[in-house]
């Protein structure tokens, strides 16, 4: 029979964790095994601070979610928050909530999950918890990053007349999901929507690239959505914003997916947040900046739309004569 | 009928918590409200960071605790952590993972219990996360505090011929969680131990004290009792150690309290883990420092035992030719 994270105390089971760890860079003065750890700031930087939760039965389902991928996505929707702050990351710190009755064998795939995406983002695991859990397991990560005063990026400096760009493809995520639940476990994690879903890459590095050259006004993670994304960052600036539907950069495979399994293509598109791609906004101005870094960060940038003086969030569809405008759905749902 | 938090959305919920803190000081750069909080490090200090997570049927009931008691629980847990490192708490971040079904009174309830205590330590909500439980209510709280290099005091400096000392009293939130259940509501919070386990008073002033006066050659909280506490330092500073049964300081009510239920008070003394006090290793030549401290930080200090060159960890009970000795039980207990 397999064992069980209750056959082992907390103890054995951070020496399982701290056997996996890469040696502990020169600025963690205490690491993981005391009270607290104890690190060095970096110098002439802030730190980036930032927490989320993964919740068993709301964000993952363990029955189509390798243990790997769980421990991924943990730590992706935090690198997200780093990205869209123009941090470079620096450490972690995982508090578990475990039911005893999950294998050990789990455990430790999620744990290598979380570590090599934060091996390749070169942050080091600084500490943590492991508590018992009567339901679901939750795996909440803390992150710190370090960004320079001048190249923070905020929610709140988009103006009227900037443009709104986004990241890579959208829709993946969601698509994927649906995928997976569908079959469970063979829909296989070679398709490009399953893997998205399973394990997102934050836009980490453009993130950095975008804060060092100052392109946007604004940026946001869309970690809950594009139409989520882009009330936060229109409420915060205090602006308007239009997105054009015609310009969404819906991944192919998945607008094949949405489109032959209900449609309302659209509708999921803007609500699936789980691609973790960055909503920026930009000024005119700063175009030339901004076409410079995409091309060094390699990640694809799509208009989507623009900020507005009119406080209203609108979504138009078609143009010319065909143009209809109507409020952009979601960013006040129920806490997910 | 009372609303409940599921009755809103996430942002609603975090401008509940937003409206109740206090101005952000001027090194936080970025607060709550987007994606990740930016800080300004200290100067010439380093950051002590630690999370842990209070667990719904695992570290507290709803039944017979207020909802103010378990707020300020899932901060002093962590404030522990900062004070046996002797470090100046600073920052926390709030993830809460709640029941869609909690009532919102006892949401605001149990955010104020922790602002309140996290007021009397100067400590500011930088930032957090809210999503839905499935199951139970989850708060996990990171902490941020600051340290001088110097000042730092870890688990592994002990060696053998260091006395060690345990700050305050022991049992007595053992023997008031234990009023509660057998009483579920009415025991009172006026009783000393049914307080000390809903409102405990972590060590931080004591610990910030004996770290500038580095009278500790190591200190570990008791968060998990004086048992696991010994064992932890022990090990970590790679020596043994024998406490004196005999010389604990247990609350004299819970005492009465375990005296009356069935005995074994020593064993509930020992493993008894939410009092929050501190466990120091001393050098016999930092005694005299030690007492200044004391009288300083107004905290009464019991001299418990000593740390040997025998690996061993040892109980001592009576005295002269009635000296008995055994293992010190714990230390190695599943996860709680």
């Amino acid at each position: 029979m397999s064992k069980l994270v209750g056959d082992f105390s907390e103890r054995e089971l951070i020496a399982r964790i701290q056997q996996r760890l890469p040696q502990a860079p020169r600025w963690m003065a205490v690491g993981v095994g005391d009270d607290a750890a104890v690190v060095e700031p970096e110098r002439n930087r802030l730190d980036v601070l930032s927490v989320d939760a993964l919740v068993e039965g709301v964000h993952f389902d363990r029955a189509f979610t390798p243990p790997a991928a769980i421990g991924h996505r943990a730590l992706a929707v935090n690198l997200s928050d780093l990205a869209a702050m123009g941090a470079t990351p620096r450490l972690c710190l995982l508090s578990l909530v475990l039911p005893a009755s999950w294998p050990v064998a789990d455990f430790e795939g999620t744990i290598e999950g979380l570590l090599a995406l934060a091996a390749r983002h070169r942050m080091h695991v600084a500490g943590g918890n492991i508590a018992r859990s009567p339901g679901p397991l939750v795996i909440d990560v803390t992150v710190s990053g370090t960004v320079k005063r001048r190249q923070i990026s905020t929610r709140s400096g988009a103006r009227p007349g900037d443009e709104l760009y986004v990241t890579g493809s959208l829709g993946a995520a969601t698509a994927g999901l649906e995928m997976l639940r569908d079959d469970a476990g063979s829909a296989g994690d070679h398709d490009v929507c399953a893997r998205r879903y399973l394990y997102p890459e934050p836009r980490v590095r453009f993130g950095q690239l975008a804060a060092r050259n100052r392109v946007a006004s604004a940026c946001v993670d869309l970690s809950d959505g594009l139409a989520d994304g882009v009330h936060r960052l229109a409420e915060a600036s205090g602006v308007g914003a239009i997105v054009h539907a015609d310009a969404l950069p819906i991944e192919p495979s998945a607008r094949a997916w949405f489109d032959g399994h209900s449609g309302d293509t659209l509708t999921r598109t803007l609500s699936g947040g789980d691609d973790y791609e960055l909503l920026l906004a930009v000024r005119p101005r700063a175009r030339r900046r901004l076409a410079e870094v995409t091309r060094l960060g390699g990640v694809p940038l799509t208009r989507v739309g623009m900020c507005t003086t009119e406080r209203a969030v609108l979504l138009r569809c078609g143009s010319g004569s065909q143009t209809a405008d109507r409020d952009l759905p979601g960013g006040y749902g129920h806490f997910r």
